[in-house]
């Protein structure tokens, strides 16, 4: 019983493996090692890949911090459930750093987007660039990563240009977000290890945890790029230009497996379904 | 500078208190203690809301099984990152249970739907009645409990009349399972102590635990109508058909705060915003 109520379940599962017909064209792509980002949390690895093709200067300044151990035995500060998990510096010491200019949209790109294929709510057209999730306005000329779970993004102050330091991962979608802070990275694996760490209270100084010893510790942030090459991990995350992911998004839209016995409507939320990574030898 | 970049990214949160215009009408209903469900985990405390209107089978053998001790003691023994984490029994014992007759839509009520008030991707029309997310087709004459972030639903094999006792709590939204599986229920509090439990990895056995002592515990589970009256927690909702609701909409869809340099889109999903609920003495 157990396992007729799994499987069927599990027919299901946004992370199943799906049937992929067999292509000649690659499926995945290496994530460079320059963009590759290891963070140990006290209860596992988190994973990450950098967009420094929307968000040059960002990703920049955060790999440097990185690589200098800004981050290491600091702090997800600020965790508050189903909005996002802050970490960083949370002191007066963020004030060393220089700010950044925001790069939360840019002028659209002639290629490599590939369109979800249905309507958004929140945006005139949304799809896929490089493995992330993008929204366009085709009217103003205009794209933008999305603030869709797993997003990695840059606080602020009120000044669109007063990022500097401190970021935050996305739990549940905050699409309202979009183009107003800028995403510069992605969670590729160990979105559990995010979503296990200790919420604050939003009531009390917005959501700040108030006990020190309550706030998860970031152990440790390596860039990969930085790990000797034979003892770097490697990532790869599928193409999504490819034909795997448009076989990917058709195993999500289209639910023929009998457990469905009402046809749901083919949609595709574009936050729904992160894009597939793995780890490779 | 921490105050700054906090107090400026809180306007963003989805639960800070929001400018709530006084009311004469009341705001919030109590939450009757038949339906209010506390859940222990290892973690902390899960509190739960189940709706014996649109699932009344479904609640009536739910509430029988929490009240019989039951779950006490089981796991969820079935979590996977970003789509629900299951629970129950897990083996051979569920076949001593009867089975339910599903309960994942009905006909359209005369009363108590109040519309969210922009379209939505999967449903004709989306709204909350009763403090839940609901979908409605006026075509088919039909009204549903939605997969939204927190709620609680029945597992199943294929036959849509197979589920018994196996539960699960949506992580992220799964809308594509509504009106294939039955909702019966929501979290009002607590979530942070389902997203903490350990993962299952999806790839093997549909993502049941295989170490056991992995398997994160339910240490109780209890119906607060089995709790003597003066010990017993109280719950309330926010009434969905209020002039508070109406407002606490407002404040997620329209970002006056100067901190949004760019006004979002004045949308909706209705999964993003959980009905509020709080403890009352």
């Amino acid at each position: 019983m157990k396992y007729a109520l799994t499987a069927a379940l599990l027919a299901a599962t946004s992370t199943i493996a799906f049937a992929q017909e067999e292509v000649d064209a690659p499926s995945y792509r290496p994530v460079p090692a320059e963009n590759l980002v290891i963070m140990t949390l006290e209860s596992g690895e988190v994973v990450f890949e950098l967009n420094d093709d929307f968000a040059p200067g960002h990703v920049e300044q955060f790999s440097g911090l990185v690589s200098d151990g800004t981050y290491d035995g600091e702090a997800f500060y600020r965790v508050i459930d189903g909005f996002v998990a802050q970490g960083g510096l949370a002191d007066d010491r963020v004030e060393a750093y220089p700010t950044l200019t925001n790069e939360n949209d840019r002028a659209m790109s002639e290629e490599g987007f590939t369109p979800l294929g249905n309507a958004d709510l929140f945006a005139p057209e949304v799809g896929h660039m490089g493995g992330f999730p993008v929204g366009r306005n085709a009217e103003a000329d205009l794209e933008w990563l999305l603030h869709c779970p797993g997003a990695l993004a840059m606080a602020r102050g009120n000044d669109p240009d007063s990022g500097s330091t401190e970021f935050y991962v996305v739990l549940d979608a905050q699409r309202y977000l979009d183009r107003n802070l800028t995403v510069f990275g992605r969670v590729l694996s160990g979105m559990e290890h995010i979503q296990a760490l200790h919420r604050g209270d939003p009531a009390i100084a917005g959501g700040v945890i108030q006990e020190p010893e309550v706030g998860d510790t970031i152990v440790s942030v390596q860039m990969a790029s930085d790990i000797p090459e034979e003892e770097r991990p490697n990532w790869e995350v599928m193409i999504t230009g490819s034909e795997a992911f448009e076989a990917f998004k058709t195993s999500k839209r289209v639910r023929n497996e009998e457990f469905f016995y009402r046809h749901p409507p083919e949609i595709l939320d574009i936050c729904s379904h992160a894009v597939p990574a793995r780890e490779v030898e």
